[in-house]
């Protein structure tokens, strides 16, 4: 994965590059936040429609693999394991940038978005149902049937 | 608030208008999966630039008061109390358009941004340190002194 490029931040630093966390290659991971569950919040933006398409969470492995890999990898807490996005789905993320947030706890993803469909069901986002006068209104098309998803 | 607009989301629901959670006003906030400790992570984009802002917490009464006012209120975890954005800042948030993901642990927000600036650091978003060859780059400017935002 590329440092630079996607998500409309600059092209060089605009402080002049100031490392919050530089030195060997594990103090990056240190510099995150974990919480109690040795997780961290992490957002995914879709980096040409700038939608949000999902939140989910991370541990260190994930991270890790993540930012080497240039693939999203989540820590699934019902499962309680790694979860490459995409392994069933075949919806992956390529991830164009990370950057972590000013306290820590949470990342945020640039991502290219395979197939266009990031929500188990088959929806472009997770963040389908819009508050509407006192209800939640599902506003999202299903782009493809999650039987034929995952079958 | 009003539930439509912003955001580019369609201007009617592409669904027909399905509820997931119709019927009387709180309805809508037992949709939400609240964590053991009650929260709900909260997250701000602004729905000019799309870029995202900040990743907080709402509380209960947090959402219901967002809601009902159309602005951005959180739940601080560190005060242990409700958080109206920009009530010593200046840089409140209005809502214009509020979601909840599929499985109910995560909202996003649609904001407009008071003064372009979200974080306290004087940037405009908190996720401003990027990702590079293994270190966190602040790639972002500060837009206004901390010192002369909290006085």
């Amino acid at each position: 994965m590329s440092g630079s490029g996607g998500g409309g931040a600059p092209a060089r630093p605009a402080t002049g590059g100031e490392a919050v966390a530089a030195g060997a290659s594990a103090d990056w991971l240190d510099a995150v936040r974990w919480d109690a569950a040795g997780l961290v919040t992490a957002i995914a933006q879709d980096a040409d429609s700038g939608r949000i398409l999902m939140v989910a969470w991370m541990n260190r492995e994930a991270l890790a693999e993540t930012a080497r890999s240039g693939r999203a990898v989540y820590f699934s807490r019902s499962r309680q394991r790694l979860w490459r996005k995409g392994e069933e789905s075949g919806h992956g993320q390529a991830v164009r940038e990370l950057r972590l947030d000013c306290d820590g706890d949470a990342v945020l993803l640039q991502v290219g978005q395979a197939g266009g469909i990031a929500c188990h069901t088959g929806r472009e986002s997770c963040f389908f149902s819009r508050w509407e006068d006192g209800r939640w209104v599902v506003v999202d098309p299903v782009l493809k049937d999650p039987e034929s998803i995952y079958k």
